[in-house]
């Protein structure tokens, strides 16, 4: 287990270095994550190279002991490279070139920026080529973050090439993005203009994944230089936002990366975040452990990194105060879900600059105090965990689909101006872990045959290879849960004709008649058929015929009042749910009730606390249970298995509690 | 009665169309709309032509009974335009140039473009200069929506034009402009900038009317084309969102017309949009019908055109779901205040694109379902609605004052920063409509004689042509209520010295003292003389000494409270009221009560629901009353006159129940 | 005491100018300012000066006994400027030249403007060399209001040499602003760019610190130029928006000026405006007189101008109506704070251009009405005080220090998203105004040693300087308030090392431990030691131990629960005062209230109601006190020490009731 920070030296300060040094061993860390963002410090003129000062400190650490997760410094490019080619820096959609100032603002698809980001990583991979201090290497930093898109020439050209390769002849092209109304077809890929959020909706999703692939490719070159030099050290590359970012797609980053690696800011940049609420946020474990799942999604069955972790307060706007024991428990539930190493940001505060208002492990005058202590208490703690569970990964026999495509079909609001398809995967994904089930977060295409429970929320966008594997799973038995929105239109957000696939509507067992839209201002009545209970719904209506589906809740309210809302098939011999709206949080947990009962799919463990999460992890050393209790008052759990206190073997009874922000490892026994 | 749909066929596909045709006449349509926003399915390069499939297409419809609507595509220019010309973009009044990707962003004043366009309306107009199955032409489509102010130096150098014949001389221009003040003023026409909102407020106001002109004379342009090739058929233009878009100047448009046309969308694009309102939606049906008010009364005593006509979802956010029978009711409703065609929007939806999920009569299967049943019998009903009453119109012995000068002058704040002139008339027409009395929208400069009650609110720039007219009209005995805000200043939007233009002061019998605007947020006291009611004002506070009126009701709060709000003067022999404040909907429906009792003005029938619409219409088949209900439940309507049904003649009683979500006519027997 | 009014007459209008001036006598007027914004009057082409009009209007302003206070017209550039050279106009940081159209415009470092704005200067006081009309100059208009900021290489190279001068070499300033992180070290002064908000903290705040010394150096070029022609006359700029303007360092100012001038609108341009605060306004007169305050704090001691007074409705949104007698009281409470003169804005309306809403002295008619008998009566009673009080200011014992570079500091909104730093500094001014306290606001490095009670709220940057004023204020014995957000960071926005500056922990005897910031939304307890009363607090929170402090409250929620937020430290002798959160208007007030008596502060008269203002003036003449009722009713206060009837000289009891919305000034007997 790797616990370690963000470490930023003063390249000529020897003397502060030891020091921190000594301070690093005293708060228990093993490993420094170092170079991102210094890239003048490592080529101060064009050509010019200063890397001894980082072999230095490289070694010294590794005398002490202390490993080196390495990053390459090309997400801030130095102000002569700014000076040199101006063009480097993105040119917005409004045909303004961003200013020097910020990070990010370099255009990726830049040949002179493109040929200089190599050449540092060349020079870095050989720096380092015989070192046995490098345990992972990191590309660049947070990749389309912060307003990535960049409309330049070379960008423009690209994309053509792109669609050329993807289209092969530009009518296929006119037809499959409807260019003919509004008049806007094309004579050939050079004709092709970078769309704009609200321009041609096929254009703008293949933007978006064009853009993804720019940067996946910008890592891969990158990666490529230390394969070469350092073939036996993992290449990563660190997924900003708490994995909420969804302008790169996780899925291709991981087919790029030897190990997968987030940014987790459970405080600071939220699923809430991304919509820009201002108002009160409440925490949910569940939001930080689907952040985290998503990302082992990019390359499932592997454990992760976390190259940053929150140690308190952030650069932006403070919804809640880090509290004591939220670090360590943080810390805890990343190992639960999969994490082998953790590098807080950052071991010490920034004197100046952009991030100086950042708290780090340690203060500015270096005086060891609570966070640091609760540092070195993660270290330890989390290193004993591994000893006992070794490479033991979370179990989960459900699965939530999520395709990035969909996510950027959404973006410009057109289906349903406020639906939010992250907020709704978070409903679905919260629902199933607050019953203590494991739930991994896959692409469409991913191998399905190990889940019994497969939620679809959403996936807007379909094609026949999806419909395909959703049929198979049915066939074998599995359950699936469709909810509206999902298999609208084809990968170029284009209509089958129907309203829906007639592939899924078919497997649902009912007839699509309409669909119905509205704001979130307004909502509508449901009721269950079996007890009458009334709850809420909305943002989206299916109006459904069944064919060879039951009825379980129907609306009670407009004028498709009594029509089906939830519909179930069985007998496939799997069991196909329909969800035609946006539910309630009661409504889809009654949901998932029956589907967990018909997929029979169960936890060993259970809480009724929102704030408790339960982990159940698998490897060669056994089967365990994680508890962690994020409530501030001690919490209850039920076990529905025999279980027993994983350190000292001895069986537990039914119920356990766990303290206040504490948390607890069992061990399965069977 | 036409009754038709957008038709927007794959021009190769022949087999298509020939189904889409039995579709159509299964739908029970007889027109079509075509042309529209297809350009370069016409003109697929420069000067290269290809009409002879919609030749065709017009010719299969005609021998199916279906004739066409003709639209030219000139809204959304070909790329091969953009590429050869990209400075037929707009410029922005930021600078930058509009990228290539939604519609209505080329210059109107752009040579290359008109060039282009007059020679694509020209070849269209031959192409169909015999044909039989044209019986309407629109030009361009929506023109004036969608940001469409360009600053261009194309521009720049026609607006200096345009104003150097209105004003003759540039000394002239400084002193209408108040350009001394901030040091502004221009040697020549040529110095002059165009103005962006919160530049100099008489610039903004003729800029502003300058645009309008462009539009009207662009379309002229186009007009002329067709004028000559098929001087039989009438030309028209297609005004945006329901006729509340404010930026073309209907009245002028309508001089340059055959008929009007209105794109009528009631639960899409609503007076509520037009102030970006994200707030709940109360549907009324007296805000529809003044958009047709509106627009018919671009041509005084003409029936007009519905070109579009919403028969579902629309793109934009969805705040109310479409329900059964909404789109007959507003069919009916367009018939009785004076449509004469109906073109539902779109026949088909598009498979992709930037409208794809815009609902449409038919859904992408083509399979009839709900909608293509209800367009079905609207095309029954209005058609024998039609024969039963002829070409009847609307009659109005009422009309309201509206001059889009003055909602330009509005545009800046500058006079009432949350003051919105289009909600203030439609409170004062939905008043009068809520009695069951028929109200026109007519130009201040348009012929008054036929009607005994005038509203007049906050008409900001007058002459002395309005004042002369309304002296006249109170002089022949009419009742005129004159709001605040009217008055106050000339059409450049400069002061005339005294706070109101001294004839209105004269004609309201009051003398001005003080004007005090309120922001939104807070409101006034009210209270009314005659019966001590407390209502609320607000937004602004004309205070005023009565000269030759009697007061009607006083402030009742603030430093002025006990001064006059409300005024009265009889005996011009005509009758003025003058409303110094923006009153809340009880206290306008309490003025206009009295004030129809002043000039006689009754309704045949009334409802006391605000979902009911009772329009009574006149023609040579004699007197009739549409009763629509556009509530969810029966509601009864009273008769003040003796009345029969209008298809068997029977005799009706004083009261009768209208059922929910359905109409009935009644003729009137005297 | 001079009061008058802004003046713009018609050049060419003589017969106007006579009948102005009849009607300004009649106003009681006896100054009128001219001359701002309207240099294409004096120079209606390039070098072409028409001054003549300007001479003859003073001189027969000057026989009808009325003054001038003359202002250069440079805030309005003319349109042959424009024409002539583009690009004075300001390039905004989207690299955009701003049209022509507005005004404050143009870029104060192009040499074509500088040249020409000093060239109009230059031939303004030579036309006046010889008057003895001209009171006083003002320079331009406004500086630093309505987005100043100009990114052209002009500015660029100024500040480039600007910081060459303070920092000396780039390594200095790499590492002063902590360049290294995000890679952005510049190699040469030429590197640097221009920062926007958001960019590197240390770059923006000195960027603000430039652009308010160039304004500062661009008034005193004109200043010098007076100065020369007119020795005795002494030189001015009016300060914007009520003194919240903070984008000119008022101090830097101060010293350039003879006399400080403001333009004071209470209901216009307030503190809340400052924040774009849509919702109600709550007039303080306590909001007003800070302002009056800070303005005066340019050069203690001084009286000051009025250079423009609100008299009514202004041209933005109108949140509330300008009362009958509220500008009267303005008016007193300006004589209170230090005025000298007062010109009300403006005489007559503008009957068209940008102001055509300003409500003026007389309407547009020139018709007298309420206003302008106000200004009368305020004219004959503001010179009837200045003759009983002499050249008497306020008594100040208390004082705030506010230093500009503080606010630019908060600007980018790191340290806490939600926090204003004038409104904290507003919220304590009021506390100690609302006990009859007077209280000046200074700079940090001003003199302090007459100050008993020094507050110093969220004085965020410090320097060694500031700390040794403090220390010797606590060694002589005063009193001090250090709120929370004090002390953080050198000028240069850059760490200490410590949490807050060791001295002024230190000084305060408490250690830091943690700070936590807070966004708005959510507040904290706070329960005082001695009575165990609960109050709230929020935005930020230092966590600390008392290590020569006594605590008098502790945070009563979160998990610093019980730890100290207010401490004081006693026996310094003097008294130090730590607020470690910000706390409500109660929580202030109990402060102020305990730190007033250790500074044996006390007012000579008290009022309960937070509409009153009471101000200790004292001079040559003696000491007074005005007591102002802003409120609607009569209120009562209560006098602590013998007082007289200022006019009659009759001793007054220890109640006295001022009369709703009026005023009373005593004499103080001792």
């Amino acid at each position: 287990m790797r616990i370690g920070a963000a470490y930023y030296p003063e390249p000529g300060d020897r003397a502060a270095r030891t020091r921190d040094i000594a301070l690093m061993q005293a708060a228990g860390l093993n490993s420094v994550r170092m170079g991102d963002l210094i890239w003048d410090q490592l080529e101060p003129e064009d050509g010019v190279f200063t890397l001894e000062w980082l072999q230095e400190t490289v070694a010294e650490l590794g005398q002490a002991g202390i490993a080196t997760f390495l990053a390459t410094p090309t997400a801030s490019i130095p102000l002569w490279l700014h000076r040199q080619h101006p063009d480097v820096m993105h040119l917005t959609a409004a045909g303004v070139r961003k200013p020097f100032g910020k990070r990010r603002h370099a255009c990726l698809r830049h040949p002179e920026y493109r040929h200089r980001s190599l050449r540092i990583a060349e020079r870095m991979a050989a720096a380092f080529r015989d070192s046995p201090d490098i345990i992972a290497v990191q590309t660049d930093n947070e990749l389309m973050a912060e307003e990535p898109h960049c409309y330049c020439a070379y960008c423009q050209q690209a994309f053509a090439t792109w669609l050329e390769q993807r289209y092969g002849t530009v009518d296929r092209l006119n037809t499959a993005w409807g260019l003919g109304f509004w008049s806007q077809r094309v004579r050939s890929f050079s004709d092709i203009f970078l769309p704009q959020k609200g321009d041609n909706p096929s254009a703008y999703v293949n933007f978006l994944a064009w853009a993804s692939e720019v940067a996946v490719e910008f890592h891969a070159a990158q990666r490529a230089v230390f394969k070469q030099a350092l073939p036996q050290v993992p290449v990563t590359h660190n997924i900003c936002s708490s994995g909420f970012l969804y302008l790169l797609d996780h899925y291709r980053l991981g087919q790029a990366c030897d190990v997968m690696a987030i940014d987790n800011y459970p405080y600071g940049w939220t699923l809430e975040n991304e919509y820009g609420n201002r108002g009160a946020f409440t925490f949910s474990p569940h939001m930080t452990s689907l952040a985290l799942a998503q990302v082992r999604g990019g390359r499932p069955g592997q454990p992760f990194l976390v190259a940053e972790a929150q140690i308190g307060r952030t650069c932006g706007n403070q919804r809640k105060i880090v509290e004591p024991r939220m670090v360590r428990l943080w810390s805890v539930q990343e190992v639960a879900q999969g994490a082998c190493g953790i590098w807080f940001f950052p071991f010490l505060p920034f004197a100046a600059g952009h991030e100086h208002v950042m708290a780090a492990v340690l203060d500015g005058d270096r005086i060891p105090r609570r966070r640091s202590a609760e540092v070195c208490q993660i270290a330890a703690e989390t290193a004993s965990l591994r000893q006992v569970t070794g490479n033991a990964l979370p179990v989960a026999r459900a699965c939530i689909l999520r395709d990035f495509r969909c996510d950027w079909a959404f973006e410009d609001g057109r289906f349903c101006a406020d639906f939010r398809p992250m907020r709704h995967l978070h409903q679905w994904y919260r629902a199933v872990r607050r019953l203590g089930i494991g739930c991994d977060v896959v692409a469409p295409h991913q191998e399905l045959s190990g889940y019994d429970l497969i939620l679809v929320p959403a996936l807007v966008l379909v094609d026949d290879t999806v419909c395909a594997a959703l049929e198979a799973a049915a066939a074998r038995g599995a359950t699936i849960v469709l909810t509206c929105l999902t298999g609208l239109r084809d990968p170029d957000v284009r209509s089958f004709g129907p309203l829906v696939h007639p592939r899924l509507a078919d497997l649902a067992g009912i007839a699509f008649m309409e669909q119905h839209p509205l704001f979130a201002a307004e909502d509508t009545a449901l009721r269950w058929n079996l007890d009458d209970t009334a709850q809420r719904c909305g943002l989206w209506h299916d109006v459904v015929t069944p064919v060879a589906a039951e009825v379980l809740a129907v609306y009670a309210s407009r004028f498709f009042a009594g029509t089906p809302v939830i519909t179930r098939r069985q007998g496939l011999p799997g069991t196909v749910y329909h969800v035609g709206s946006i539910l309630s949080d009661e409504a889809i947990a009654a949901v998932i009730d029956q589907a967990c009962g018909n997929a029979a799919v169960r936890a060993p463990a259970v809480s009724s606390h929102d704030q408790m999460e339960l982990t159940e992890v698998v490897g060669a050393a056994g089967r365990f249970v994680y508890a962690l209790n994020f409530s501030e008052t001690e919490q209850p759990i039920q076990f529905l298995v025999p279980a027993a206190d994983a350190s000292s073997g001895e069986p537990v009874g039914s119920e356990m509690r766990i303290p206040a922000r504490d948390f607890r490892l069992f061990r399965l026994v069977n």
